[in-house]
């Protein structure tokens, strides 16, 4: 069967500019669908259902467990967070890419669910660099900060498995990797009509 | 081992117009090396050794095959055509990419020898399209022209061995995605030093 759109994973360690760099890379590419979250957790002030999150309650979000609607998803101190799989196939099959930002562990279950998807792993380019985003974020308490560090430092040594990795130094030239990266997986003959070109060719 | 730079292989049938676009993608690229092929037929007036091709004797051509120290070679008309395997690893071992422009039988024999290379097809959109092409540059015959156009349409049921497909639709925007592509095969982890990175979140 051909696929029509790539399924575009971006993932990384927390803190390694995910979010950062699918914006600046965003406003380069407007062709993308940006896949969104489902989430058990409570709806914040401005947040808006079904562009920042589908917000669902716990029964809901269980029977899409159960009912296999989820390409991926996970348990995050109580709450459930999770990638509702039907806009990704809608999208890639009328021929959209699809970006999905994702952490480590999620972006290894869509590999699984879903083979032929692209996996990006972006990272700052030292653990010192990684701190001082989670530190000018602060979001975390020292002891997280400390924890996130560690997992970082574990979350590298399964790059190999990842099938592009970005160094994010900058974010205007980390997003034009991204950007490149994409491009060159529109390239791929599994993705194009190749019947229709062999026709052409008759 | 890691692999330092790409060897990326740019193929396609005889009038796809793998040599404009290389130029097109020269011109916004300077730091990639282009490959030199080796061959026993006569030098041309304005044709410089070295460069345009490595001029050899019949006994030097083939004691290069006998050493093997030819990525690929074929004889076409009774005439040697090869690639010097040398100056193609020691550009990969600086970290530089090295451009090979080849006939779809030599791509897939670099990819045997080397298997991590990047195998690039480009055609035109059509039998037509291709024909035209053909005519248009006006150094074969009618009968050797409708020879490459046969030998065309059997080259792109191969195009699924390849890692990439470039409809050569316009010289630009086709040279664009060579180098997208290239930039996209510098993020290969294989490629980068993921060592020195992993030291740096010690």
């Amino acid at each position: 069967m051909r696929i029509k759109g790539n399924l575009i994973v971006i993932s990384g360690p927390s803190g390694s500019g995910k979010g950062t760099v699918c914006k600046a890379m965003f406003a380069s590419m407007t062709d993308l669908h940006l896949s969104t979250s489902a989430t058990t957790r409570k709806q914040r002030v401005g947040e808006q259902d079904g562009v920042d999150y589908y917000f669902l309650s716990r029964p809901e979000f269980e029977s899409m467990i159960a009912e296999e609607q989820l390409l991926e998803w996970a348990n995050v101190y109580g709450q459930y967070y999770g990638t509702p799989v039907e806009p990704v196939l809608n999208a890639v099959n009328r021929g959209q890419d699809v970006i999905l930002e994702i952490d480590v562990q999620g972006a290894f279950k869509v590999r699984k669910k879903f083979p032929t998807c692209v996996l990006i792993f972006l990272i700052p380019p030292s653990r010192s660099a990684l701190e001082k985003r989670l530190k000018n974020r602060a979001t975390d308490s020292d002891e997280e900060i400390e924890r996130r560090l560690k997992w970082a430092e574990s979350e590298i040594q399964q790059v190999e498995y990842y099938d592009y990795l970005i160094i994010n130094d900058e974010v205007e030239k980390a997003a034009d990797k991204v950007v490149n990266i994409i491009n060159a997986e529109r390239c791929r003959p599994a993705l194009l009509d190749i019947e229709s070109l062999m026709q052409k060719y008759r």
